[in-house]
């Protein structure tokens, strides 16, 4: 199984450009892969100032990011896995949609927001899940989820082989947590960043780039450059993060002792 | 509050001298901490080879070990958190001890074995606890419960502000691991490793050194050389770790969606 990640430099508001940049940054008849994650709300921008520019660039699934998403998909034969603003009804989620060909497998709804989004974005209201992606078994969680060992736990419970992680990074913690996260798990884990800044309202944000494919062992398969757009693709064995195993002795799923834990 | 960690470089099955090698490595008198941290095993060794090992070795709270504790602690007028094996009728643990002058504060039971430990030491039975030192709290775990999330945020949720770790680490994933640890709970943590190796049977152990004393923001205040005994002391303000907002907006542990997790 190949997999990947776009690191890309959104524009505020101008999805064109951004759909554009993707295209640009990756060759798209020469990826070859089975799965792109893209970074967290890649194709809005990041730093809104009110819930109207939420409402403005909010989307149903099915609408253009997902028809840009699934023309990817297809140019690249991979399955692809983005940030998007997800509205229903009157309410607006910091979303991740996992599509494949022309098919939107599911929704994540990012469910640990972080800083303003809380102004903006509703707390996720689904649980975490996991998909088939080409016989693997795919889970999503959204940057700043990694804070949080329940999220990628919770992946791993469900079945995950392979976490994709959209983000758009400001603080300098989430690469090394993911090694932990993945070695604690044996998951792989994709995590695609964003570089660049931007200044809106009151607010400055500077992307950390870093994108990184973790190996369910702690490896560092790829880890893009802090400061410039990347593309990175990896061959893995998915299967491989089924062994929980770490010695003859020692699992790493079920050697847990919930019945000792104060977690709830 | 003062609180560090005593690494050092243990014999198997030779208490008496282990206990005079903590002493030759710290000058109890200018200590002056609050917390003192020793590692795993630190009395006995680590790489048993039978039950009956463990049977020989293993003390009731209030024997040899603890006698040796609490002098260190009246010497230096530290708390003072090790290793040892507890024993409670017919059964061995691997166990950490927290003592404060003459009193025996609590034993800790290590939840979750690590390799061939399972064939000597039976599985822990008691749940994580915090106990107050020094109007901090301070929660026990031991070596590989860093492995698992559980064991530090049920710490965190039970308001430890200091995990006492006493380590015998052979993995080099522990000293990073441990600093997404306390970030993702706001705590401090004292990891006490010890150096050298043990070839006793089958198997041969080469301990990793390395312990740190880890911020509750990520920062490493105190790592130690990987290949000698060492001891290292700092301050902190326990009380930095109650609070557990990383920004207006987000908080560690009030942000956690536990009804949305798959985590039991």
């Amino acid at each position: 199984m190949r997999i990947g990640y776009i690191q890309t430099d959104p524009v505020f508001g101008d999805k064109e450009r951004n759909f554009q940049r993707v295209m640009e940054i990756v060759d798209v008849e020469a990826v070859k892969a089975d799965l792109i994650v893209l970074p967290e709300l890649f194709a809005t921008g990041y730093a809104f100032t009110s819930r109207l520019e939420a409402h403005d660039l909010g989307e149903l699934p099915g609408e253009e990011t997902t028809r840009f998403l699934c023309r990817l998909s297809r140019e690249t034969g991979a399955a692809v896995a983005a940030g998007f603003v997800e509205v229903e009804c009157e309410q607006w989620f910091n979303a991740a949609m996992l599509v494949d060909g022309d098919r939107v497998i599911n929704t994540y709804r990012k469910i640990h927001l972080f800083n303003k989004e809380k102004m903006w974005f509703a707390p996720g209201d689904k649980p975490f899940a996991v998909h088939p992606v080409r016989g693997a078994r795919v889970g999503l969680m959204v940057c700043y989820d990694w804070m949080f060992p329940e999220a990628a736990r919770s992946l791993a419970m469900l079945g995950a082989d392979v976490i994709a992680h959209p983000a758009n990074l400001v603080m300098p913690y989430c690469q090394k947590a993911m090694v932990t996260r993945c070695l604690e798990n044996r998951v792989f884990a994709v995590t695609a960043n964003r570089i660049g800044t931007e200044a809106r309202g009151e607010d400055k944000f500077t992307f950390t780039g870093g994108s990184q494919i973790t190996s369910f062992n702690g490896g560092v398969l790829s880890s893009a450059p802090t400061d410039r757009v990347h593309a990175s693709f990896v061959d893995i064995d998915p299967h491989a993060a089924r062994d929980k195993k770490i010695n003859e002795y020692n699992d790493v799923i079920s050697d847990r002792r919930p019945g000792l834990y104060t977690t709830g």
